[in-house]
C-alpha cells in the first residue's frame, strides 16, 4: 500500500506519514484508532492545488463580475467591481478578503444551489490558469491526492476542510480529490428553501453565513463532522488552530504543512503575504509537525510533471 | 435482505419501502441510483424515537435546571426556569419553542463540547420516561432502526436532520441508530475556539446558532450534504418541506410519514398540537408518501415489546 505515495520522496516527511499510519491502523497496538475515528482534514487552497497567484475561486469571480457586468451598470464606477472590469485584480484585491467576500455574494447570489453548481461546473470544466496555462483541475498537488487515497485505503475519512465557498469545491471535490459533497466543509453564504412555481427551490441569498478560516476551522471540524480529527494538513497560517485542535488530542495524531518552496514547478512564496505561514511553522517545530519542503520531498507536484 | 425488516407488518408502508429500495439498486435498470447518491434523511422526535409528553431533550434540559439552579438563585422567580423548578413542566413550555430554546442557552453553554458531550452520554445512560419507565436509548422504534440497517446494508447513506440539539444527538446516535456524529444535522449553539491553559478547547457560547425545522431542513440539507436525498422520513408537519425537497427531486424518490395511533402500545397524539401533522398529511395524499400507521403497520414499537 506504501506504493500508493510514489509522488513523495523518501525523506522525514514521506516517513513520518508512512509510521503515522502504521501505528493507528496497526491492530492490537496501544496506539490503534478504530477506523470510525481515523477522521482526516485537509485545508484546499495550497494545500491540495494551486492559490498563486491568486484563489482559483477568485478567478472564477472575476469571470462572474464581467459576465453580470451588463446588468450591473454601477459596477463600472464602484470598486471592487471597476477594478475587476479594468482587469487590475491587484487593485480590486486591495481591501484583502473583504473585497473578495463582496464580489462572490454580488455574484454567487440570486440563483438556486442546483443552478450555481451548474455554473461552476461548467467554468471548472474550461477556465485555465492564467501563467500555467491548465485547466485548474488539473493543477491539484499529485503527492495530495496520492495521500488522500492512501489514508481513504487505510480506513480513514478524509474532509475538506478549507475557507473556499462550499459550493464551489463541492462542483469538483470528488472528481479531482475523491472527496464526495458531504465531506466538503467551507465557507458558505446564507440560503433560503422555497417555492418557486410549484417547485421547491433553494435559492443562494447575497449574504456570508459562514466564514471558515483560523480559528473557525476548529469550530466548523465540531459542527460538521463531531469528532476531533487525528490527521491535519494545512499550508498557511489560516490552519494554524485546525492543526493545534488535531495535535492536540488523546492518542497518536499527526499534523503536517506544505511549504510552496518551488519556484520552478510550482510557486515559492510561503514568506510573503498570500497564504501566510509564519505563526503556523513557529508552532509547527514545538509540536513536531511535518513541514513538507514541495521542492525537497514532492517528485513531481502535477500529475502531468 | 427483507428479513431485516421484521417489526414490519406485511402490507402497503412496507411493499412500499421494499418496491423503492428494489427499483434504486437494481443494475441497470432505468431507475437505478449509484451507492453515493443513496441519500436517506431521518427526523428524529417522533421518527425514530419517543417525543411523547414532551421532547427527550426537554427532560434533559429540566434535569440541568434543576442541576444548575443553586448556581442561578434568580431563576427561582424568573420563568420559564421557575416552573420548571416547581415540577410544573406544562407552564414552562405555555411559551414554546422559544421557552424551550432559552431553557436550553442557559444549561448547555458555558463548558466544552467534550464536556457537554460527556453530561449528556452521563443523563441518557440512566434518565427513564415519566410513564414508559424505560431509559430513553430503549424506546427507540425498532422498525425505523430495521428500516436504517436496511437501508445502509442496500448502500445508502443514512443521515439524522432533526430539530434535536446536534451534540445532545450525536450522545447517542451512533449506538441506538448506527449513525455516525458527522450524520447527525441539527439544532446548534454558537461555539467558539479558544486557549484554556495553553490547551485547545471548543467552548459553547449560550447563543442559538441555527434552528433546524420546517423550511430550514431542505436548506440545512443542502448546506451539510450537498446532495438532494432520495428518501425522507418524518412524522410532523416540521417534516414537511424536507420531505417536499425530496421527493420533488429527479427519478425515484421516497417520502414516508409515520402516524402515532398507537395509544396502547406508544401514544396516540397525531391530532394534537405536539407534533402536529395536518399539512403534511394533506400534501402526503398529493404526493403519495407514504403514511405509516404504527397501530397497524408495525409488528412491535419497541424492541422490548
Amino acid at each position: 500500500m506504501t506504493d500508493l505515495l510514489t509522488s513523495w520522496n523518501d525523506g522525514v516527511a514521506k516517513q513520518a506519514i508512512l509510521d503515522f499510519v502504521a501505528k493507528v491502523t496497526t491492530p492490537n497496538a496501544p496506539s490503534f484508532v478504530p477506523p470510525a475515528d481515523r477522521i482526516a482534514v485537509f485545508d484546499n487552497d495550497g494545500t491540495l492545488w494551486v492559490e498563486h497567484p491568486l484563489y482559483v475561486q477568485a478567478f472564477f469571480v472575476f469571470d462572474r463580475v464581467r459576465q453580470l457586468a451588463p446588468q450591473h451598470p454601477q459596477w463600472q464606477t464602484q470598486e471592487p467591481f471597476a477594478s475587476v472590469l479594468n482587469g487590475d485584480l491587484k487593485a480590486a484585491m486591495a481591501a484583502g478578503e473583504s473585497a473578495l467576500v463582496e464580489l462572490v455574494m454580488a455574484t454567487h447570489a440570486g440563483m438556486t444551489t442546483d443552478e450555481f453548481g451548474a455554473i461552476a461546473k461548467t467554468w471548472l470544466a474550461t477556465a485555465t490558469h492564467p501563467s500555467l496555462k491548465r485547466l485548474y483541475t488539473e493543477l491539484v498537488y499529485q503527492p495530495m491526492v496520492e495521500l488522500l487515497a492512501y489514508l481513504r485505503a487505510n480506513g480513514f475519512k478524509t474532509f475538506i476542510v478549507s475557507g473556499g465557498g462550499v459550493e464551489f469545491m463541492r462542483a469538483c471535490a470528488e472528481q479531482i480529490y475523491g472527496v464526495p459533497p458531504e465531506q466538503v466543509i467551507g465557507s458558505s453564504a446564507k440560503t433560503q428553501f422555497e417555492m418557486r412555481d410549484g417547485n421547491p427551490v433553494i435559492m443562494r441569498l447575497p449574504e456570508l453565513y459562514f466564514f471558515n478560516d483560523k480559528a473557525g476551522k476548529p469550530a466548523a471540524i465540531q459542527h460538521y463532522i463531531g469528532k476531533r480529527p487525528i490527521a491535519a494538513f494545512g499550508n498557511s497560517d489560516g490552519d494554524l488552530q485546525m492543526l493545534q485542535w488535531t495535535t492536540a488530542g488523546p492518542g497518536e495524531t499527526l499534523g503536517l504543512i506544505v511549504r510552496h518552496t518551488d519556484g520552478d514547478r510550482e510557486f515559492a512564496y510561503d514568506q510573503t503575504p498570500m497564504g501566510s505561514l509564519k505563526d503556523a511553522l513557529v508552532e509547527a517545530d514545538k509540536k513536531e509537525w511535518i513541514v513538507v519542503d514541495m521542492q525537497r520531498d514532492w517528485q513531481r507536484i502535477f500529475a502531468f510533471q
